[in-house]
């Protein structure tokens, strides 16, 4: 912490932008960064008003602009968080890699597949590091149900049940959070599952580090009018063999962010919640479930890297969110000294981001073809 | 319970049978009925020394023998309760209902989708009842639910998740229970479809009031040599639109017989898991998730016929169990007396079972296509 | 069970009691049982209406009466349910125990400590059994964590909370089994304490195999107008040192019948809740949480003995109270022969029975001095 | 947030301290405040050490030497944190209150009685503010639960059982952390009373509104050689004549820091557990019990003031504590301006300090008094 604080700017993440505060509140709860610049908003006006309400040093009209003078500045931005709608990222984040800035970007990584794969490539052409903020993954306990499976104390992974259900759009809303996100143009071709099935599928691979080979989708829309998907169910099938069954919906009454995981192996199960995220669930087959809890005993290394406080004293939502900035830090410290990342740094990446995109993708086509399986 | 007791006899459920067991103390739990005979087993011997434990007062060799004899006494039984291995449910119901005496038959209805239509036939052309034990429909929360969406508490369903996960097949068994379960020739096409994968169908039609249309099936057997599905996933289309999700297995470490529905509708949604089964959870849209217990605020008259004592002494597996067998009582003591059974008695007929038989057909030949969508 | 069914009678009971029915259902499950009489009602006419309700072969117009001429049958009930109102205990047992019948009787013991020392006196001057229906102790888990404690799993122990909460009384109730429970007359000197706070001293005696030595009670009176206490906080002390709290409550909304229980030793800590009761929580010191299931892995032989069916399938408070009278069964088959009870026969006995109504005058003696330590 | 951040301090929180690591965290996620200057140990070298660590712009040899220079800066520290063991907290907080520096002291107030009293008369001779981080009150469910209380929608307030119990101690240990907590000249003369006894003392008081008037306690230190309690057993009396029992406990293995609080009054009950702080339940008697989350329906102004982020996103520990700097920004800004404190703002002050030692005392007191009453 002694080192220089990383100096960070963002896109997007005006005054009534629920994401861009949480971006806020994770980059500073380690306190590895410094916010000093902003282009905050699609407008010039709503961008320096929301600025000027967080004090920050350097405002700016658009991303382009920040882009182009933060290089040019001796101190200027080292990286940038990009939470603008889906449909901004890719060219948001051209402009900051192009100049040897580190992008932490918000999840879907694009809203079209062909924005996707230009974003790998630049993200790839540049020196600079590309994290995207599948926040779930900073979750001590999915950080620890990862190093299980690894660890093979489960044994070979044969069923994936993943699942994310939301109630907020059971009926029509018309709030700001609701009107992008149902809109084709600035979400992309999923409804529900690029807002979380994405998150859900992510879950699952990040968890029992499998790849799905493809995927059946029936894709409903249930409030009438609305163009994405509300509701996804899908099948899956990974290498190795595993089966899979992941369910997306946002019209499901009684559920806030329900995500949830359970794996099943040969010789053991997991099962994690995310409403209840200091708990990890494990049965080796044969004996009582256990109950690890973030910190205490059972939990390991994985775990223990980006835990605070003490077992009992719940972490939750901003200091898992806090972990994927920390893990960026770390891993832009290295890269200030040109060391190579640490091994035991973990963060989602551009790649992550593709598959993410590629997922809602075949969902959308799969659906269409009455389900069909449809490789990924 | 002044009215006569209903003599019983049983088919199968010697010594060490386990479902047998329950039927028993089923029937007994509300004094409705008196078992008086018995064809406990496939071998005269067998069936012997387990009637004579029980200390009944007739013991038969086979439930052909049972069948004529008792037919013919003026006190033979008035209702036998079939409870072997699934490829017997036909043939000893046949011989049971052309002659007049109710049949309880344990689920699923057949081993063969044949058999299963054979056996509508055959209870179509009896004057006697046919009463299914789909024992999971005699829980009080369940009908509080079925009740609740049958008076439009949650509105128009729209999502049906059911699942009924177990963890005892996951390494080789050699046990009774399951030798037969694993058997094709005993159980049917389906293993965990066909042994729960039916619970679950039944409990979402049963809930809901909706009938499927047809269903895509991806099945899998993971332990290697087994020829019966151990894991299931199946997507369904109901009529009206709601859309679903199924999963039933035997290789899931940590559950033990975890059936759990989920149904979401236009205004509300319900939770009901088997193995806490007082609560019934209600969230009305918009309103915070409520608690409905059995006995407690909350829960209507359909629960309320069904229940013995109050809130927060729990009633369990063999109560409701014991209300398919009260159910049954009632309609026999009708029967008796040449009335219509009354309105509100409600029990798992010959049709739902052949519901059952079909929903396995279905996944078998829908997952032989790759899990193309098949009708029901 | 081929063994001939014990011959039973029933005094109290009558149509709108709740606990006579609870009585005759756990009489039934395991079928040990065949109700032959009844006296049912404190009026001829209601115990005469009730008992061919029931279809009782034998209807009796008092306990008394029941009891001179069943002992002069050849048949006559070997066995008698006590289900009255609690200051009847003591002389209707006194009939039936100076005549050789067995007593199976309903808790708290008496309404008067002076009651309940001359019914230890009259069970032990008896020849037959006398057993006291804390149906708790029934419950396989409570039988878990007994095994567990007394085989030193969570070493010496230290602290005991128990706590029996319910709502029902929260306002004024002029509901019949509320009546004769706010009864001083009926119901004898506690109120919660007695209803249902010797439920809790008595299970926690029974986990830990403990003997309290001294309490001090603080006791209220909530609801205007009632005599008897609504509302109990008591601190324990155990011989060897160990530290206790006990709560009943009738007046704690939201809480059906919420007895749990939390005991903790020198190695690990145990808890069991009735509402959930096939769940059993043991936290070895230093190591995770574990829970243990009825049936399931890590549950001993204690538990299962008086289990029927597999793990995940509920057992409640039916099942629990009918192991109380099977426990009884075994006894009096052994009675019958003349064999000692087998030492894994476990039931509350008249002993027991004498401490809850010491554990009731003391609570009330205590709270009378300003919840000073009395001795028990 | 565009107002200027507030300049602070801080006292104690070196290296390995746990405390102040959560001090520091919780004054950075609103972003309210900037930690300049620092005397960190009871060492100078520890200090300089741990402030270089921190890049602390000015490091300090000991409390006093700050309090002065800061006092003379021209941008010294508005206020200060103070996260030594107990028996400093009196003297470090007097400095700075004599200067006009705000303290955010951490609890128990003070180590002793005596300096309780001092403590609250140096606070209000002082112009500075007081903020006392019992941070349990900045949990959004509990400030909705306060709410509900005055709101009347539970009714005149009957019976409280509030618990903090905790495991770590259950065998000797000889950590740090453990070290000063089990020392009477560092910690004061209650050990689980004043390190976790005070915060369930402090929240009961704190959601109900009810002042404590007697307590009887009876407290033990089960571990051999310990000085101080380890387990408390409690009896409390409200003004208004409610009820209570508080126990804390650091031998209860299976309990990580299981602060939970159920209140009851004459029309409804409510229940919180601060290991599941996002979550509220509620019973209005004769209705079903109804689950309140942080931000969904049912949750009011008293707890959104206080949160960040969605329901479904759970807030944990570290969120409710930087409610607690929040707040105290809120009443430092204020300040700043000569205004008065706005209603809204809530924060726990020197005089809960002072009941909180209060508290302490008066068990200790009783229970050498054999569990005697004693007036608080």
């Amino acid at each position: 912490m002694a080192q220089t604080r990383i100096r960070l700017g963002m896109v997007g993440g005006g005054n009534d932008a629920f994401i861009g505060g949480v971006h806020r509140i994770a980059a500073r709860i380690d306190d590895h960064y410094e916010l000093v610049a902003g282009a905050l908003s699609s407008t010039p006006e709503k961008s320096r008003a929301s600025g000027e309400a967080l004090g920050l040093p350097r405002i700016y009209d658009d991303f382009k602009q920040m882009a182009i003078r933060e290089a040019r500045l001796k101190n200027g931005i080292e990286a940038v968080a990009i939470v603008t709608p889906n449909h901004v990222h890719y060219q948001a984040a051209r402009e900051f890699l192009k100049r040897g800035i580190h992008v932490i970007c918000d999840k879907p990584l694009t809203s079209t597949l062909a924005d996707a794969k230009k974003l790998v490539k630049a993200a790839e052409a540049s020196d600079a590091l590309f994290v995207l903020t599948h926040n779930y993954t900073g979750y001590p306990m999915v950080r620890q149900a990862r190093e299980m499976v690894a660890a093979g104390e489960i044994g070979k992974v044969r069923v994936v049940q993943v699942e994310y259900p939301q109630d907020w759009l059971t009926v029509a809303q018309d709030i700001k959070q609701a009107e992008w996100r149902t809109d084709p143009a600035r979400s992309g071709a999923g409804g529900s599952t690029g807002d979380i099935g994405t998150h859900a599928y992510n879950l699952a691979c990040f968890i029992t580090g499998l790849t799905a080979t493809e995927l059946a989708a029936d894709l409903q829309a249930f409030v009438s009018g609305r163009e994405l998907d509300d509701n996804a169910h899908v099948m899956l099938r990974f290498d190795g063999g595993a089966r899979g069954m992941l369910w997306s919906s946002q019209v499901a009454p009684g559920n806030e962010n329900a995500l949830r995981i359970r794996v099943y192996g040969e010789k053991g199960g997991l099962e994690w919640a995310q409403e209840d995220p200091n708990y990890l669930w494990h049965t080796p087959f044969g004996e009582p479930k256990r109950l690890i809890t973030r910190g205490g005993a059972g939990a390991g290394a994985a775990a223990a890297r980006v835990s605070r406080i003490p077992p009992g004293h719940p972490e939750g939502y901003l200091e898992g969110f806090a972990n994927i900035y920390t893990e960026a830090a770390h891993a832009i410290h290295a890269h200030r000294k040109g060391d190579p990342i640490p091994p035991e740094v973990v963060f989602p990446t551009v790649q992550d981001g593709l598959k993410g995109v590629e997922f809602v993708d075949a969902c959308v086509r799969s659906s269409a073809r009455n389900a069909a399986w449809v490789k990924l």
